[in-house]
């Protein structure tokens, strides 16, 4: 850990306050890093976008990719203000950054009333047991699409 | 299963149908059904949008939260060309929608080249046991944030 890395922590502890401050959603704050810049910010806007997914994480991974053009960010870094949750998480292995630094573990979060945990659980339950009733539904239908992606020449991979 | 659960999948089929054909990205739709009604549709737009969180389900909800002006979705019902990857699974169990509908398998989406299944084994493991290094930093300044959060008298709680 370097002094950097510190000043980087601090600039999304930063954006966690000013979210808090100003109403924007819940206490938490990230960016991303490339080249010793910063390249994405965000904090929390779940209720003021009306956007479940707009957590301070998910917000700094997209703006950090529209500045780099490309859907990944390899040799980024992350600076989370709190352990991402599993649905940044995903968002972060689908990024590929290099490294992720976070302030507050997902105990602490959960001690403040942002629990996450429900879902690691229900991500590992079978299907037929999970709180949210999912079903299957006109797989056969639904694979003609990957046999169209599989047999176009022009597909972009990712 | 009624008439109605199939019309509303093969249209999350037909929109991953056209995100392939127009080179927008992946081969996957789904769209938010309230009231018997479409309120949100996306298709995966990672590559075009350049923005990995961009997956149909993620793209789907917000517009489905925009349409309601509500970062939740309760008594709404997703349906999804293909089973929702972890980051999607976790944007669905904050989105609180009543019932997900899924075409394709994940087994499936890992024979066409979307595999998953790497982020279900990482958020397994221990921090300090990921692909992806994690490291825990600056806890005590980060803390400070949610005792603001925690004395904030007029918290929008989620």
């Amino acid at each position: 850990m370097s002094e950097f890395d510190n000043q980087f922590m601090r600039r999304a502890i930063e954006l966690a306050e000013e979210g808090v401050a100003s109403n924007v959603g819940g206490p938490f704050g990230a960016i991303v890093v490339y080249q010793n810049k910063i390249i994405g910010e965000g904090c929390n806007r779940v209720t003021s976008a009306n956007d479940p997914t707009a957590h301070a994480e998910v917000v700094a991974i997209r703006q950090a990719c529209t500045h780099l053009s490309h859907f990944q960010l390899h040799d980024c870094s992350i600076y989370t203000s709190c352990e991402p949750c599993p649905m940044c998480l995903g968002a972060i292995y689908w990024a590929r950054p290099s490294r992720v630094y976070f302030g507050c573990t997902h105990a602490d979060a959960a001690a403040s009333g942002f629990d996450d945990h429900f879902i690691y659980d229900e991500l590992q339950r079978d299907i037929a047991e999970r709180s949210i009733p999912m079903e299957n539904l006109l797989r056969s239908e639904a694979l003609r699409v990957f046999e169209l992606w599989k047999n176009k020449s022009d597909r972009k991979e990712y």
